[in-house]
């Protein structure tokens, strides 16, 4: 694979997208445009002036710029991209973007333009409701996660499975970025000068960097489910009556709550942020509701889907044995408490900081936000061997938020 | 691999051994003996008359015989076993025979000749004692484990070595006769009639099977450690000075405490199977003695030689957080223990019973020393979330064969 590898060039891409069967009409009149960040990979997005018709392009690149660094990334990431999103259409095709072709020599997938869609981490911002989203997430994460665990499939085809998408690279991103840096004082951190005695906080927690260390091993050894492994709300997309998650690119076999925490932890971080966004105070507080009880729908609505899923597919003698079920959605609710904890403290102290903290433009009240961020965070993995239910997260959440603090 | 596959016999295997290089003299005159039970290998011991050298060649058969049934099983264990043999090698060359040549057209493995040792579990029901087996079990233990596990490598080189040992369809067996099978009434068991009830009450105990569900799943989902994978006293060969650790055809990453708890189940069967064998009051309690004292100096030496390399090589910042490695060993500690616990009830109940128990001529004797291995199997499961030291363990089964139950 990847033999042949060339990072196409605009002129390229449509005469690429020109030879694809079955898509664009011989006289079509492609436009093109690079829509990536350039970063890891290049986006096309194709139309035919003609018909309408369009396509999107993304190839990867054999490298990783972030913050004006650059270190070379295995362009093997894109073959379990599109492996990923084929698995994924199988099971919940209205979720995902079609792939039409995966190109093993330019690490190149063809698939469908969800150009009438914005990624939803735009949408928090602006305060959009979405009210497909829990509903669709859930279902997402439920059939992802159940279809491609042992509680389903033969033992065997799992094993095959995880060897498919043992995916080190990207993890390593993950076991880094998310895990080890942001917990000492490594030189890829990046934060907010005025919260620097919160952030040395976090370094000296001895207690709390002992659990985070179990969730790291987590990551790293549970071959539970296949995951999509970057569920942020910058991997999704939606329009009022659709959702569709994008870039699996870090796909592997790990821990179910390792996607539902992705999930949460962006939906509080956008909960934080609005206290900044928006200043009317009774639509902000209308708004932040909306992102707990979205959040709780999520993991009822996941919950009640894998149940049924379960009750449906599971013949296994011990998977069937009363409570074994309660046992494992149990542990995935504290896993995602866990997770989501350390998504959301990566996201202020860390490397890859997100828009919805990033675009609050007064030092001060970003550093506000992004305190109570690292508050929740940290109390989501220091109590979640004692989370029962989601609520407890949510109720977390409200509290710290509540408590009011203001910046030493 | 495997293209030009043929079950040797023993005049192959002759002119196979005298063609191996650098091993026996041009007029070696050699003598061959299949010494396999031929239920899954053929293994030939081959001696030149006038030197005294020595080899064995053991050859995977492309299926497996229990009890009269046969299936299909891969050539590529033969592969596996050479791997984790030679990677054992470079740790702890003095505790497994060296690999001398692997063919892989053949499934075939040319290594080191160990007639001079027998067998543990004979030994052990001859109540041998074993003055060096605590200590170089404790060794092979720490050495193995610490040095394949993410703890150790580099986390893109442990993830490659998942890879290469991913080893479905020997860990299917461990997941059908070790976590499953023995506890409903399945096809594959095969019990003394007169244990029947203590059985059925096993079947019947849905908060052992949830905690035995627990386990399987943790069986197979954490890529924790590369391991032995059937650590028993028959894959074990000792002599007063030296222990060699054989047949690892079933390694795979595991969870360390599934090879901790197969050697210390096995010990837990010879423990209670000497109420039968040694009538003697008083050497029957000493060899006891030994046997409980063995365990805990495995666990104990285990312990001080897993910290010992830890302190030593271990550089990672959140493995390095003070207490990581407490919880580590203690999660280990209690894997041990449920995992020990179904080693205990599958030799009873499941598909290979053990020679401990099945040369007790006496049927009513021989249930008696079954009852107090599944009463003992039980109560490591259960408890296994309560267990804080390695003499809960052994105070555990000390305990229950006080108690002097007889057959009902």
């Amino acid at each position: 694979m990847f033999e042949n590898y060339k990072a196409l060039t605009e002129k390229d891409a449509v005469e690429y997208a020109r030879s694809l069967p079955d898509l664009f009409a011989g006289d079509a009149e492609l436009a093109n445009r690079e829509i990536g960040d350039g970063n890891l990979n290049l986006v096309f997005h194709i139309v035919d002036q003609k018909s309408g018709k369009s396509v999107i392009l993304k190839q990867a690149l054999p490298y990783a710029r972030v913050v004006g660094e650059s270190w070379p990334l295995t362009l093997d990431r894109s073959r379990i991209e599109a492996e990923a999103l084929k698995q994924a259409a199988k099971l919940v095709p209205e979720l995902v973007p079609a792939v039409y072709f995966y190109d093993d020599q330019l690490a190149l997938t063809a698939m469908e333009d969800l150009s009438d869609h914005i990624i939803l981490r735009k949408g928090l911002i602006a305060g959009k409701v979405y009210p497909r989203l829990a509903e669709d997430l859930a279902k997402y994460l439920a059939h992802t996660l159940f279809f491609t665990s042992e509680y389903y499939l033969d033992a065997q085809e799992k094993k095959e499975n995880v060897r498919r998408f043992i995916n080190p690279e990207m993890c390593k991103i993950t076991e880094d970025l998310v895990f080890t840096d942001p917990y000492y004082n490594a030189e890829t951190n990046s934060f907010n000068p005025l919260i620097r005695e919160t952030v040395e906080s976090i370094w000296r927690n001895h207690q709390l960097k002992r659990e985070i260390a179990r969730l790291k091993e987590s990551f790293m050894t549970r071959t539970q489910a296949l995951l999509h492994g970057d569920l942020h709300t910058g991997s999704i997309m939606v329009k009022e009556d659709s959702t569709k998650v994008i870039d699996p690119e870090f796909a592997y076999y790990g821990p179910i709550g390792f996607d539902v925490g992705a999930v949460i932890a962006n939906l509080f971080l956008s909960f934080v942020s609005h206290e900044a966004h928006t200043q009317d105070k009774k639509r902000r507080e209308e708004y932040q509701h909306w992102l707990l009880d979205t959040v709780e729908q999520i993991w009822n609505g996941f919950e009640r889907e894998f149940r049924a899923l379960w009750k449906e597919h599971v013949k296994d003698e011990m998977w069937s044995v009363p409570g074994f079920l309660d046992d494992v959605l149990f542990q995935a609710l504290q896993d995602t408490s866990g997770f989501a904890g350390c998504k959301m403290m990566r996201r202020v102290i860390g490397l890859a900081p997100v828009a919805d903290l990033e675009s609050i433009e007064d030092p001060a009240v970003r550093a506000e936000a992004e305190i109570k961020a690292l508050q929740i965070g940290e109390q989501l993995v220091l109590k979640c061997k004692s989370i029962q239910t989601v609520s407890d997260l949510t109720n977390l959440a409200r509290e710290i938020l509540g408590k009011g603090l203001t910046v030493k």
